[in-house]
């Protein structure tokens, strides 16, 4: 399923002509998140002349060592991160801002350095000059993150001019992009809502007390999430059908959660749920991952009715059954998160895949959707589109063929399962409160889409 | 300009490799428009249970063979063309309709085939469900457009559901989307507003009487964009620089319109333009193309500062000059059309194309922009990104890399200028009076993407 994207370059001849051609540039090795290191392997430089620049280095500064564009020698340091807050462009012109600050700066960023430009909303911004240049941020982002190397990313968090200034809602997102967490996010857009949020008591420990229902949690990126939110600080209720039993169980030992054997599509999976959450959580859960998810490959002229029906069933009728259910009942309720897995195919179709990227763009829809509907209940509602991801399924695939597949980004590498798993938690987290309706790649900013 | 996308994998190294493999499957030689010839190859099957089916049956009865799904003995015919109208689409479960409809059809659609969906544009959409299964639809028809063959295309047109049933302001699209006009366009989502619009005198000569201004006219693209709306009957003022002026006479000429040599990022450009419009066409345009457009590359950390600026001046402070300059000064009214160029650049980035990429990001900007300001002036604003276009530029790419550039999409060719002003023209035309905020990738469903 995670490789989904890649079946068509990789299930070609040229695949293996090109694998065997693709060890350039080498790959660099991801700095990934551990607990206790550094949330960022250098100089923080926070520059720019927008509304947020002031708020987020007052905001980091505790943690982070963080400089202002006035730097005297030290340019020559190696930085790990270089923020630009272009919050204060208001028309093309202004745009120079971005070449003035980034191109004296570039070749001093450290190995899996961070780049991230500030922007607002195009939508909400105050002049039609300004939603230009806004948007214009989209292109300059996207292309600087292909030509940087050495593992840096470069993204773009667009602001709602709305938010306070004290830039609280855009704390979370800026901490998962500078840290190893988004090892394997490039070349993505975010947009940030103009609610409040109010930083964790431990930004390691960020879903202490949090309870999560994690489906198809027995095995791969299910299992990691799980994972990862025990890690987190979340206790998880591990969801997955009867024949995972007992893989589920080792998950659920693992996490120090619990298990609930079920089949997602289930008439009954909601009250199964919430009866299980009565038992074992007073009733009341924070966290909704809709991870289940099932392929039925096969070119449409040739499919049966069968590989339809279960993959509309399984990926897009359940999680939204899950979700308005949980909600409907009061169990999910205010300050919940919904986290759904959508896919590269659902951004870009892909052959032989047109059940399966149609609930995966189904799920964009359910994302923009419930994103709207819950706004109100303060719950959010997001999702990730993973890319090449290394699993268990990939490593099935020929070696020169799956060298294709996961070099064809600007990472040149695939991602790992806590990559996706991360970023979840991201979406997850209390503090990720003005952050709804997104839908986000983790994907090494591959080349393939739409 | 036109290759930009594909630097990225043309200048790598595989691309060679690649490129010797690539001859499979065979390109189609795609059925493209010529003035007179039959709108369609073959029958046009158009099913489905939603709003619009029985009005468009009605509209394109008179030029088309038109079936419903009802057809007995003649499902053994090669179609023309299949459309499925799944606004009557109101959840998840509902999709199956697309399944029913296609699966049995798709080995009868002949070369060159056309397969249409229509949907009701998600954020208009009167239920959730409804949303969410209409967006799924993207992710369908991105998926069959990369399963069809033999030229066949694959297109999305989201509707208004405020447009009144009589679907008149679909019919500009789906004549389009049918004919040999977008023999190039594919895997690609329109979207239609609410708004009436009349059917030319003639569908062969929609702009009959239209001026159009087309800047970059001397060569390429835009001489042939000139040509374009001249065959649709329109007046053609050609614009290009001063260094380029036998080359603009010799389009303007061709067309039987007028040049003027001019730079358009000049202070004075809409004086002159305006001045030149009062001598020859009584004060009034009908049509902008800001077609002009130049390439500075260089990876950010080397650019100097002149291709920054002149990149920005020419791609988007120009457009948007001229675009609001002609708007203000009423020379460009009511059923007044701009269209721009965008890029695939400014789609998904690319590597040494920092500013490039800006601007052709901000070229959606201004599209959406204006589209919206300029919506209760009934001027409509949309624009093309086109993808990998044979032209002189792409013939002076090696072959072996050329190969790999127009082979990496669902057609497995490279287009022609032709297809992308054809695209242009489609915006240009008084009947699509309902087609405004769009950027089209005239792309072939080109794989790479954002």
């Amino acid at each position: 399923m995670a490789s989904d994207l890649y079946s068509q370059l990789v299930h070609s001849a040229p695949g293996s002509f090109l694998a065997k051609q693709l060890g350039i540039p080498q790959p660099e090795t991801l700095r990934r998140y551990k607990p206790g290191d550094q949330p960022l392997a250098g100089t923080l430089l926070i520059g720019g002349e927008g509304r947020l620049v002031e708020p987020l280095r007052a905001a980091l500064a505790e943690d982070y060592d963080v400089v202002s564009d006035n730097l005297g020698g030290r340019w020559a340091d190696s930085f790990g991160g270089l923020v630009y807050d272009a919050t204060g462009i208001t028309g093309p012109a202004g745009l120079k801002g971005l070449y003035k600050f980034f191109t004296p700066l570039l070749r001093n960023l450290g190995p899996s350095g961070r780049i991230v430009v500030i922007g607002t909303t195009p939508e909400e911004a105050g002049s039609g000059h300004e939603r230009i240049a806004q948007r214009a941020l989209e292109g300059f982002t996207r292309s600087l993150g292909k030509e940087m190397r050495r593992g840096a990313t470069v993204n773009l968090v667009y602001v709602s001019p709305d938010a306070k200034p004290a830039a609280t809602g855009l704390e979370s997102t800026m901490r998962f992009l500078l840290s190893g967490k988004s090892a394997y996010v490039d070349g993505q857009v975010f947009r940030i809502g103009a609610d409040d949020a109010s930083p964790p008591a431990d930004w390691d420990r960020p879903l202490d007390g949090k309870v999560a229902i994690v489906t198809g949690a027995a095995r791969g990126i299910g299992a990691t999430i799980a994972e990862v939110f025990s890690r987190d600080g979340a206790k998880v209720i591990c969801i997955d059908v009867e024949g995972a039993q007992e893989a589920l169980g080792v998950t659920a030992t693992k996490v120090g959660g619990t298990a609930l054997a079920l089949d997602v599509t289930a008439d009954d999976a909601v009250d199964r749920i919430t009866e299980h959450v009565r038992e074992h959580y007073d009733g009341r859960v924070d966290i909704l991952v809709n991870n289940a998810g099932i392929t039925r490959d096969k070119l449409l002229a040739n499919m049966d009715e069968g590989r339809w029906d279960s993959v509309v069933a399984v990926n897009l009728v359940a999680p939204l059954a899950l979700a308005e259910g949980l909600v409907n009942n009061g169990v999910l309720g205010e300050g919940g998160r919904v986290v759904g897995l959508s896919s590269m195919a659902g951004i870009a179709g892909n052959r032989g895949q047109t059940n399966y990227a149609a609930t995966k763009a189904g799920m964009i829809g359910l994302t923009d959707t419930l994103s709207e509907a819950y706004a109100d209940k303060g719950i959010t509602v997001n999702a990730v589109a993973p890319g090449f991801i290394e699993t268990k399924m990939t490593e099935a695939i020929p070696l020169a063929t799956r060298e294709v597949g996961r070099r064809l980004n600007s990472l040149y590498q695939g991602g790992k399962p806590v990559d996706v798993a991360e970023t979840i938690a991201y979406f997850a987290s209390p503090a990720s409160n003005a952050v709804t309706g997104n839908t986000v790649r983790v994907c090494g900013q591959a080349w393939l889409g739409a």
